[in-house]
């Protein structure tokens, strides 16, 4: 039972499906993790281990935190980035052979720093779900020049082309910083009419926005609601998320429709 | 004893009355508290669990956590939000009672999203003394727009007013950011006319700056000396803080007087 | 054995004489740097516990955490501002003294905060050395006015003047911000022309770069290789650096050398 459980309002939602947060982790300790998830996990669906880091870590360790993860009800995947190379080098095999021994149960297949044509992405979303994993796609490029040329339309043709080859869910980049990059300004300000356009023309509960900053996380769950699905979240701001969703935390409070 | 300790000069101070440290808890896992204040605990008065958060938290955990900053003699209270809520739920009664078995000694009573008209402030604040607890108030909105409404006269008028209702102190308000509110401007910077005006009016000794940023510590240290009250101090900030008032860094290096 | 162990490229250096990660630690609790090192510390040569923190900390917190620190390869040290601490007292044996009964091997000289003419600080290193250490010192200074005095051809005599006095390294000072000080402008963006200028005239596997921002990291990493030296790093970024080193983070994802 929660503390003062008779003030929150229950969040009815579908885990892994509608109103997902899903955490970065930047290379947590073990201990930190389980005492993390001890006071944090139950609102929390997803992790990614940011980019390339666990291929640095310890076998045994990651081992360890996707267990520990998947304990409290958490999925890890390992950042697109981490896919990208494996592609790059030609040892996608290898990459699903020992995604499969770690205990991942999701993949993201993203092409942000690399050029994937259409056509193979589609091909490399099926092999993965043939391997057995399920798909969390990401549209968009890391790089902030490349990524402000792909039109508004065009963003919408990714998604559409990645939910139809498969993919549970596709994750708009914002990366780390939330500043720059997709649908923020330098300064992580939302660029709501892009916004309104990506979600006027794609089912929302597909899409899932990356949103590190406060600022972007109030922006989409007063837009989208209290479910709206976000990524990128930093470790000390999950539960602050959730309160926000329940209108708890003074930016939604008397705001929120649950 | 502490390492090099014929270095660092003492801070003479009457715990949780002058030179305060209040810290923000956003949800930190009770093994990380315990870690933390072994090494920062004698450092700390005060912290606040940020807004409504323990509501979604293991009432357990929050009663280990209460205890173990006891323990180091650091007294926690819930975040004014979540009396906020109670109180336009029509819970009061419901919340002290739930504040005390869990272990609170302190309440904050604010209106920073809600109306609560002055006579209505000082019968909360007057019946929740009544009830046993020791008073922290706040002033300020957390909307900019709203607080930017109120005049420094206002504000003088608003502390004043809680302090008679018995308020032990009085927290002035900064949301977790330290930007685009109370007396700081949207970059973070100290509005100095405003403190000063403040200062000029109010008895130092009863308020509670909320300054998460550095350069806002550096201001009220120089400013009022090593003993300003501050608050909403990031836990990874709580011994620099600390080594600030006793000139232990660049910024109050030679600059303090102890 | 690392996970994905075979997409990460190996990196070749010498442990804390090239490619140096030299963390900033403000006041972690044991536990934590036990757990952080057991996924993190292969990736670190260094630890600069931060100007005076460590003498309001308990001794033998501070002993046992050397240790650990240790127990994984990465020395401690205390920072600069702690030595300048002693040396205006007049304390510099007593702190000789005890930095040896707490087990450091390194520590660092600066003048950051103190005015410490060129002669003396030659001296103090020499004596600093004769008793045991080794020496890093530190270059700039912590007041933006002050530092900005120190033109670019005196930065490069200054280190010189350290190296030949016997330091291991010179730190390029920049703050915990990384903001407005020394090679960085008020955004944190790098100022190229005056990088360019140090690396011309003198030896860079001889500095450590504070590089406290990501965009920071990425420029030295692209500027001078994946085995710059860089400090300040916090905690939560140190394995995502080693990812930027080896070209598994899209920022240099297929443009370092290894």
């Amino acid at each position: 039972m929660h503390a003062f459980n008779f003030l929150a309002p229950a969040r009815i939602r579908e885990q892994y499906n509608t109103g997902i947060t899903m955490m970065l982790d930047k290379g947590l300790g073990p201990r930190m993790v389980e005492d993390f998830l001890e006071i944090a996990g139950e609102h929390l669906d997803f992790v990614k281990f940011g980019w390339g880091i666990i291929s640095l870590c310890d076998r045994d360790i990651i081992k360890e935190k996707i267990r520990i993860y998947r304990d409290y009800g958490v999925e890890a995947h390992p950042g697109g980035t981490l896919f990208e190379i494996a592609y790059i080098q030609g040892k996608l095999e290898e990459y699903f052979h020992e995604a499969e021994k770690l205990g991942f149960k999701y993949l993201e297949i993203s092409d942000g720093s690399i050029d994937l044509p259409r056509q193979e992405k589609t091909r490399v979303i099926e092999n993965t779900i043939d391997h057995g994993f399920k798909v969390i796609s990401e549209v968009g490029k890391k790089d902030p020049r490349n990524d402000k040329i792909i039109s508004l339309k065009e963003r919408v043709e990714h998604v559409k082309h990645d939910l139809r080859a498969g993919a549970e869910k596709v994750l708009i980049e914002a990366r780390e910083s939330g500043q720059n990059i997709g649908v923020y300004d330098e300064k992580g300000n939302v660029k709501e009419d892009e916004v309104e356009y990506l979600i006027e023309h794609l089912p929302a509960e597909k899409l899932i926005w990356e949103a590190p900053q406060k600022n972007q996380q109030v922006y989409f769950i007063l837009k989208i609601g209290p479910n709206a699905n976000l990524g990128n979240i930093p470790p000390e701001d999950v539960i602050s998320l959730e309160s926000m969703r329940r209108g708890l935390r003074g930016d939604t409070l008397g705001k929120v429709k649950l």
